[in-house]
């Protein structure tokens, strides 16, 4: 119960959200609203939900929305909220890859938080664009890369901070799943059409959608700056266009090496995200579809099972589960955490706004620094990730520097 | 998205939700309440959340509910919801198991439909009562046998009733925590110090909190009438009143077998509860705490891992699951799914009720069979249980007929 | 390589062996040689390996036995035999169970050792009075409950004997295989013929069979006496006249508590032997079946996995490995290790008959006291362990002294 | 039982074996003597234990060989048992690395078979020299790769043959250890100390310990040829010469792509060798440490766990496993796999080479095409592997042409 809990006392008011994409047949924008909705810190209020009008419409209305809040396009969303008194404070970005960054930059020029799926952008121009924005207008920015909500997650990433991993010598990390092992693009279907088009995924297709995500958990989890990497793309189904199994050598400023594989054609593997790290004293094993466990395996003595329960997990994991151990928690509630961490933010960021409301000496409620979420640094670095590699690979796989 | 997609067409109104129990320090109002935000079904608009006037008050204001709809007591809240206008629909009993009772009836006759958890009573009198008054209501009463909501467990049950186990011989349940290992109650947690009071508490202490789940988890997935038991009951924990291990054997009308064992006195154990069932034609085995997979094995062929895929859930399983498979699910969404499928009833309910409003010829909404949850019934099936096992042990260990 | 190791300094002339059983078409006769050979402790030179006496001769052809001393029964090896200068010293008894008393009477009464399967006999009266005979006799006599040589078997016991799990209040082990699902008896299948035949199995079927496995198991690592025990034996396949299927509840005399199930039908599973053990301290779980590891997990914090590896294996376990962890050991350096540690008991033996060999002051060669192998003791407890639950069962389940 | 089964009618002399290294301290010389006696087809019947004379001879006699066949080196062995008419036939060479060539060369030049560790040799040209040799003797020689000995290994290669993967398009391959996690050489452990001893060792470390383990696998499996690969090879533990830890990607001439990572740093790894398979219609995935299940993905369908069991087991993996399935088989039995296969190769040339005995019309013993087992091909690939992966390192990290 630690999240509501923890958030029960400084209550008030949920924040009002709009979602720009995630209308009918679309898969995240659903999960996306439950994360939302887990924690009860938002309330969806308004959408531009789908690029094609009629559809934007039918879904709004299938969500109970105001018919009046439901907008044909993302640039009408972002300036009608922005004139109303009621109008949204947060906006969730759930759309293909190639409209992140335009809706992005609509949105925070408008005032509005944005919560915005990964990758930030299709180039690295964009996402540096848009990182300058979001610093120059001090509003709240969270990138989903939902996998850091795990709490075991974050455990892991707190024993490495923590020194028990000793020096790190050696990352794992793959992202491993099926769904693309035949041509399921030429089935018509909305999930796989997008992902495998260039102009609208951008330049990396699994790599972009799923290699980010393993990047990502290996940067939140060792903190370890990547130097270099060399990358072996590969398009295994026939006609193609962009990878769809990626296979890459890291090498860490700190002489640390990695291995990172991310593959949508491999059978028998559903969402298999997992990583292990080793160093001169302790390892570390998680996997994403068994969460709710860590294996952690000093040198030299038995491994150890650790959960999320009391005397298990280190604070940093105890705070963002909100069940004892042996319930377990899964991909929903991680999402979830994302989602309240940056309510936490937007809460901080509303008080220092009320600055009037407070009287003489009242300080500004600061933000928790245990509040952690993934932010536009983040999805800058996945976009910069994404682009060294398809330059590596286009070269024939030679080492790039990141 | 099996479950947002099916209720978005026919969505309407949340329904207005109170809740008794559950307030500061208890653990399980935090879930039921998640449970009921989960699919957006319900909205918690009055509590007497606590025993405690200023306990209910403050956990009230905690959670946001208007100051006037928090109540000092069930009977207070019952009268004055079922006078508003905007009065809640639908009420759930989360407190120690001695108040069940009596709560219920009080917002049965108050005309409020009613979501309570288990053991339904701490008397079979009282739980035969309850079934009678529920009947002649017509009003909808869910018991939160929360485990049948996983969809593995429903896909389990599934197979069964497709006879694809042949008869069922063989039945091996359990559900082994360690949390009472010691003598938690000495040092004043409320959890435990409620649930080993046989006041509070019933006559059962592990058998009622647990072994319930166990026996109607089985129940659920094999649809088998036990004829008779015989149990060996223990208190290991010097002082403690009640069982906190349960051993007991089953005798099915069918001739089938089983055996249950349920333990708070098992270290290593969080929350495990897990069952296997044989047949003439295959075993099935699935495990709580890794809920996304179900062990199928066919006789003379290799044991397959079921997921929620589609192309290997059944439909059963298939539309109380929100993400693809991969994407682990747990505790959380298994009990929404309970509060859903209640909602689901309580919607055809309203149907009912607003004959007024549709014109001639058309029909009452009707519930779609494929809507599942524990019942009135199935709470007394598990009173009936622990007062058998409870009568069996007394005796020294001998069978008694259920 | 403790076990090479720690033989090859006193190493000498091996063990000449016969054998009783064991002949073609037999699974277990196989295996004991293999295990007699791992440790290259004994050299199988004679044998009365059928009831047939044609079968007798042609296995030990096949095996390589000189034609003179391939016997046609054990009463004219055992007499042949013990006049030899090099005679065998010790015999496998390796036949049906109802041949087993006899043949271990026969070679007993001839002088030589004897390596007896389980269960020990047929009936109690059997065992008692074999029992008598091996303790006037002097020699050594060890039963094949093989699954007492795993390394992490012996680990668990060492535990328990150290105190690190507490008092014991739970046993819950199992024995559960899927091969006489179907009545393989009526296809003629040798190994299924024999087990369901009370005349050549017994009173007891699947119980004898591996119920006596599971229950000496328990017995051997907890050290726990039974005081009683009920027992509902079934048989579920159509004609077949031994139970198949095997549920028994246990009460030891510490006040323990205790749940033993062994089935020969639950689909699924090979050779499912498993246990746990849970005291006020902490708790262990083993399967046989991933015998490599133990599961260790002492009371609020986190399970550990205990390895076969130096650092984590104790003592006891240590010293019956070969390889390094990480190297799976198996069913057959189980078996071999009990082979390994009755030769070490020969070899004592042999040393204090070969008195008159050693000088003055030379010490007769002691037993290290750590060998340790099932005995005629645990034979006994294992029959008596059958006929208690047979007569359980026929008395509608109630409960009954062992 | 297929192994004693299948052997048991050609029974005949066991094969007389000699052995070179092995002596006190080694890990690996008993583990071969376990393997060559299991299935008691050899006979240890000389020695050049050990490069130190004394311990040479101390060896030998803890052993039990005959005074004087315990060779102060290879080289008098060889010469002396040549000229014995009961001289070896066959000799295990399980010194370190630098020894084999010499060692094996001394051996095939006495007309004497041989059976060889991995590495096959310290440099490729010698490696390529040996295998003319072998190839002109016409002898029998074995290179132990044993974990091709494993029955689910051999399942997998018979999937892959069968063409049940499809067009393999992803392979991925791991040997891990934490063993020299430490500066284990420092100590004085003679394992450790050679292995990182480049005089002993020869160019590589771990990747000639064991990542030649892991690229032998994937070529045995999956029978593609590697067009070239880029290798990161590195020493992580202070001080220490040769590589810790590995990481290559891997290009086969089918386009399909592989990634290949061994360290002996990565602690709670005792001996992880693992390897993934996937191609157009399923993968598969193994482990060394559980070796009895591989998991088959067939893509759409539930995942299966095949074990070794009738009905389930190609017979390619029927054929080389003792014990019914559930009965687990471990490291030595597959190690004795090899043993025994070669012993088959070895007879079936003792065919070839008594023409004389067989009259007119009289085949001689045909080898069974089913025997397989690692020949001096498989060594030389795997040195070939070693070169070029430290050529790619050292190079900077380049593609390299194997």
């Amino acid at each position: 119960m630690a999240i509501e809990a923890s958030g029960a006392g400084t209550r008030g008011r949920r924040i009002r959200l709009g979602m720009v994409g995630g209308g009918e047949g679309a898969f995240i924008g659903a999960v996306h609203r439950i994360a939302a909705r887990l924690d009860d810190e938002y309330e969806l209020v308004a959408g531009a939900l789908s690029s094609t009008p009629e559809k934007a419409k039918a879904s709004g209305l299938a969500l109970g929305l105001d018919p009046e809040r439901t907008y044909a396009d993302f640039a009408a969303m972002a300036k009608a909220e922005s004139q109303r008194e009621d109008g949204i404070e947060a906006v969730a970005i759930v759309t293909p890859n190639h409209v992140h960054a335009a809706a992005a930059e609509a949105f925070l020029k408008a005032g509005i938080h944005v919560i915005c799926d990964k990758p930030l952008t299709t180039t690295l121009a964009d996402a540096k664009k848009l990182k300058k924005l979001v610093e120059s207008s001090g509003l709240v920015f969270g990138v989903t890369h939902n996998y850091t909500g795990y709490p075991m997650v974050r455990h892991a990433r707190e024993l490495i901070r923590r020194g028990q991993l000793g020096d790190i010598r050696v990352v794992q990390v793959q992202y491993a799943q099926d769904w693309l092992t035949e041509s399921l693009e030429a089935s018509g279907q909305k999930q796989a059409e997008w992902r495998v088009d260039p102009k609208r995924s951008g330049a990396g297709g699994c790599i972009g959608d799923i290699g980010t995500h393993a990047f990502n958990l290996a940067d939140f989890i060792t903190g370890l700056e990547v130097e270099s990497l060399l990358a072996d793309l590969s398009a295994f189904v026939p006609g193609r266009k962009l990878d769809d199994n990626t296979q890459i050598l890291l090498r860490y400023k700190s002489g640390a090496r990695g291995m990172l594989w991310a593959s949508q054609v491999a059978p028998g593997n559903e969402n298999n995200l997992s990583i292990r790290v080793y160093g001169s004293k302790a390892g570390i094993e998680w996997r994403q579809e068994e969460p709710n466990h860590l294996l952690y395996t000093p040198f030299g003595q038995p491994p150890q099972i650790i959960g999320r329960g009391a005397g298990a997990a280190l604070p940093p994991a105890a705070r963002v589960s909100r069940v004892p151990a042996g319930h377990p928690e899964g991909y929903l509630e991680g999402f979830a955490n994302i989602y309240t961490e940056i309510a936490r933010a937007i809460r901080a960021h509303r008080g220092d706004d009320s600055g009037g409301k407070r009287g003489k000496g009242k300080k500004a409620p600061r933000l928790d620094p245990a509040v952690t979420f993934p932010t536009v640094d983040d999805g800058l670095k996945g976009v910069a990730f994404i682009e060294a590699a398809v330059k590596s690979s286009g070269k024939g796989g030679t080492w790039v520097k990141l």
